[in-house]
C-alpha cells in the first residue's frame, strides 16, 4: 500500500524535507501542512526587506504550493496542527479561519514546526499594537511599514536578527535605542568580541543609536494601544516609535510534548541522528528539533536555516528508506552591520573554559588580502584551541575585511578534529586580490602553536 | 660556536626563513645573500602595479634590507652565488658590478633560489629589447613603461600571470593578441572549465583581444632591436608594439645540481619534509626545490608565492632544531580576470584519470549568496572524486560570485583526506549576504552523492 506522510511545517525543514522526499520516492502521498498562508520563504531575509535592500517580499518566496503541488506534493495552508495521536496515528488540524477540524492519518509524521520568538516578561507588553517580533513574513511588513512612519525604534536584545535590524533602521534614517540584558551586545560571541563590534558600531552610528546594556525592560507605557516609552530595571525611561522584540526563540515542540515524544534542551524535540523521535513513525527537523553538538558531543539547541535545509534532506534519505547519519552542528553563522561581518563557528572560550577544556587562544587583527591592494580591510579572528588535544574549539572572525571565508574553512576542519599541527601547512589559495602569501588564519595558528611551544 | 647560516636568495622563501630562523634562535649567525638589489618581495602584486592598482612600486616591498638588519640578519644584495663547495661548507658569490669573488664559509645552508621564467624556442627571440618576462621588480617597471607607450601588446602563454597582465593591458586601453600553446588558455585547469573562462573573456572583452590558440611562435622581426611582428606555426602574423613570454617558470636549481645534490620534477631540487637537501647540512625551500603532492602522494614541481612562505617558516623550524614535518601541497591558487575569479585546489579531472583514479565528476553553476542580495553573483564549481574511496581529489571554481571561498573550504577537507560523507553535514556560516541556505559546494557535493548511488 502508498504510503502516506504528513509534513507539519512550512518553513524551510518542512518543505526541504518534502522536496527531498518526492525525489528519493516518487511513489508516497506526501502532504504539507502550515499555519500560514504560504511555504517555504528565507525568513533570513525579512531584514533586508525591511531596509528596502530588497524591495518586493515575493522575492523571498522560495517555491510556491503550486510548485508542490506540480511535484505531487499536496499544500494545505492555514492549517493548524494542535493534536498528535501516535496511537491512532492521526493529527488534527484546525482550519483557519473556521474552528473547523479535521483528523489526518499518517504512515510516517514530520514535525517541523519550527519556533517562534521568546517574549519576555515586560508589563503591558500585550497591550499595544506597535510592539513587533521578526519570523514570519507578515511580521517583516508591519515592521516594514512601521518604521516607513517613524522616527525612532527600540530594539530590545542584540543577536544577529537585532544587528540586522539596527543597520535596516539605521539605513531609513531612524535613531535607536537598544536594550541589552547581558554585559556586552552580540552575547552568543566572547566579551572581547562583542565589544569590539560595539565599538565599531557606535564609532560609525553612535550620534543615532544609543545602547544600554546590562538592563532589562520591566515596563512599557503609551496611550490608545500605542506605545511610546519603555522602562528599564534601571530607572531608564527611552521614548520611542515602535519597539522590536528580538531575545531569542523558543521551539514549537508543545504539540509533541502533549503527545508524550521526549524532549531535551530547552524543550526541542529529541531526535536521533537519523531524527527520528523517541516514537516510532515520527520525524521533527529543523528549529522544533534537539541537535547534537560536534564539539561537545552534548545535546544542544541551535536552531539555523541553514542546519534546518540539511536536516530535512537527510530526513528525507532515512524515511525512502535510505541511510543519512547527520553528524550534529557547530553553531557556524554569520551577520553584518553594514560591511562590518560578525561570525563565528564551534564553541567560545566561555563555553571552553566552562565545559573544562584546556583552553588557549589568540587573538590577530590583519588585513585580509595584500596591503597594497585598495580592497584590503582588516579582519580579527579568535582562535580558540584545547591545548591538550591540540584540537581547534571554535573561533569568532570580526572586520571590515572578509572573515568569514576563514570561518568556513575552520568549520570544516573542527567538523573533522583536525588537530593544529595538520592546519599549520594548509595549502590555501593565495593571489594579493584574495588574501595574503600567510593567510590571518594561518598567523592566528601559527601564534597558537608558538604559545603552545612557551607552555611545554 | 656560535652557527653561521647562509641563505641564498631574498625573494620569499629566503626572507621567511632567515625572519623565523631568528625568532627561533637569537644567537645564530644569518646571512642572506642576493643578485637583486632588494630582499623581500611581493612579486605577485607585479600584475596590479602594471595595471595601475598600486601606484607606487615600493609598495611591493614587504620587509627593507634595514629592518632585516635590525634583527640581526645580515644581507648582502647583488651577491650572485656562482659555487656550492659542499665538502669545503662553502659558497662563492661574484659581487656585482664588478667580477671580484668572495667565498663564505657555512655551517648550515638554505638553498632559496627561486625560479626563472621559461623561454621557449622562438627564432630572434633573443635579439630584442621590447620582449619581456615578468618575475622581478625591474620586470614589473619595464613592462609598465612599456604599456604606457604601447596600443597593442602579444601575451605568449595564458597562465595566471598571463591573464593578470591581459586585465592590466585591457584597462590601460590597449588590444592584446595571446599566443597559446595548448588547446585552451588556462591550461592548468580543466577543458570545460577552461573554455568557460575563455567565452567569459570574450564575451567582455572580444573587441580588443584575439585568442591564437593551439599554436605557437616561432619566429619574431622587427627593426633596431625592437620587435613588430610575430609569426606563429600556423602561419598568423601579429603585429604587436611589445610582447610577453609567460609560458611557465623553470627553477634555478643549477648551482645546486652542479654540486652534486639530487634533483627531481623539472629539475628542482630534492628534498625530503624537513627540506633537508640530499646532502648535509644544505636544505632547500621555495620555487627551486621539489614537492609532494598531498593528494597524489607523488613528488611534483608545484611553485607558489603562498608555498614558498610556508616552507621557509617549516625550514627554519627545523634548522632551529625544532621539528616540523611540511605535509605538502594541493597545488592551490586563485587569479582573476576583473571580477571573474578563476581558482582551484586539488588536482584536474585530466591528471585524476591518467593516474587511474575512479574518477566522478560534478559541475553545478548556482548564485554564491541568496538571489535576492544585490551583490549575489553566479560561480561555477567542479568537484573531482574519487568514487572507489569517496575522497574528494580537487575542485575548480570560477565565476564573477565568491568561488575562492568554497575552494579553500575544499583545501581543508583535501589536506585532511575527508571523504564526502563526512562533508556533507558541513555546518557553514548562513546568511543572505554571505551565502545561500545550501551552499553551492553542498550542493555539489548532493550532486556527487546521488551519482555515486545510481554508480552503485
Amino acid at each position: 500500500m502508498t504510503q502516506r506522510v504528513v509534513i507539519i511545517g512550512g518553513g524551510a525543514a518542512g518543505p526541504k524535507t518534502a522536496a527531498k522526499l518526492r525525489r528519493e520516492n516518487p511513489d508516497m502521498i506526501i502532504e504539507m501542512y502550515t499555519d500560514e498562508n504560504h511555504v517555504s520563504y528565507s525568513a533570513c531575509g525579512l531584514p533586508y526587506y525591511i531596509e528596502n535592500i530588497i524591495p518586493d517580499i515575493e522575492e523571498l518566496l522560495v517555491r510556491s504550493p503550486e510548485e508542490f503541488e506540480r511535484h505531487g506534493i499536496k499544500v494545505f495552508l492555514e492549517h493548524k496542527a494542535i493534536k498528535i495521536d501516535k496511537e491512532k496515528q492521526t493529527v488534527i488540524f484546525e482550519k483557519h479561519p473556521y474552528p473547523e477540524q479535521i483528523e489526518v492519518f499518517y504512515d510516517i509524521l514530520v514535525i517541523a514546526t519550527g519556533a517562534r520568538p521568546y517574549l519576555p516578561d515586560i508589563e503591558n507588553l500585550h497591550d499595544f499594537k506597535n510592539i513587533y517580533t521578526l519570523r514570519k513574513l507578515e511580521d517583516g511588513i508591519a515592521i516594514k511599514n512601521a518604521m516607513k512612519k517613524a522616527k525612532t525604534a527600540t530594539i530590545i536584545g542584540l543577536g544577529y536578527i537585532g544587528i540586522e535590524l539596527l543597520e535596516a533602521f539605521i539605513k531609513n534614517g531612524l535613531e535607536v535605542s537598544v536594550i541589552n540584558n547581558h554585559k556586552f551586545i552580540m552575547p552568543m560571541f566572547d566579551e572581547d568580541i562583542s565589544k569590539q563590534i560595539e565599538k565599531h558600531i557606535l564609532e560609525k552610528d553612535g550620534d543615532k543609536i544609543k545602547i544600554y546594556n546590562n538592563q532589562h525592560a520591566v515596563k512599557i507605557t503609551g496611550e490608545n494601544e500605542i506605545a511610546s516609552k519603555i522602562i528599564t530595571d534601571k530607572g531608564n525611561e527611552i521614548e520611542t516609535d515602535f519597539i522590536i522584540i528580538s531575545t531569542g526563540i523558543v521551539p514549537n515542540s508543545e504539540i509533541a510534548k502533549e503527545a508524550g515524544l521526549k524532549t531535551g534542551v530547552k524543550g526541542s524535540i529529541w531526535v536521533n541522528s537519523h531524527f527520528a523521535t523517541s516514537y516510532p513513525k515520527i520525524y521533527a527537523v529543523g528549529d522544533c528539533c534537539e541537535k547534537t553538538h560536534i564539539v561537545t558531543k552534548k545535546h544542544c539547541w541551535l536552531p539555523l536555516g541553514s542546519t534546518a535545509n540539511k536536516e530535512g534532506r537527510c530526513a528525507a534519505i532515512n524515511i525512502a528508506s535510505g541511510n543519512c547519519d547527520f553528524q550534529g552542528v557547530l553553531g557556524a553563522a554569520v551577520s553584518r552591520y553594514f560591511d562590518y561581518t560578525v561570525c563565528m563557528t564551534g564553541i567560545t572560550e566561555r563555553e571552553a573554559k566552562a565545559l573544562g577544556y584546556d583552553v588557549l587562544t589568540t587573538t590577530v587583527t590583519k588585513e585580509d588580502r595584500a596591503g597594497y591592494m585598495p580592497e584590503a580591510a582588516t579582519i580579527t579572528l579568535k582562535m580558540i584551541v584545547d591545548s591538550k588535544s591540540r584540537e581547534i574549539l571554535g573561533i569568532q572572525g570580526i572586520g571590515n575585511g572578509d572573515a568569514e571565508k576563514r570561518v568556513a574553512t575552520v568549520s570544516m576542519a573542527i567538523m573533522n578534529g583536525v588537530k593544529i599541527d595538520e592546519f599549520m601547512g594548509l595549502d590555501l589559495p593565495y593571489a594579493p586580490p584574495f588574501s595574503t602569501a600567510i593567510d590571518p588564519l594561518l598567523n592566528a595558528l601559527q601564534k597558537i602553536e608558538e604559545k603552545l611551544k612557551e607552555n611545554t
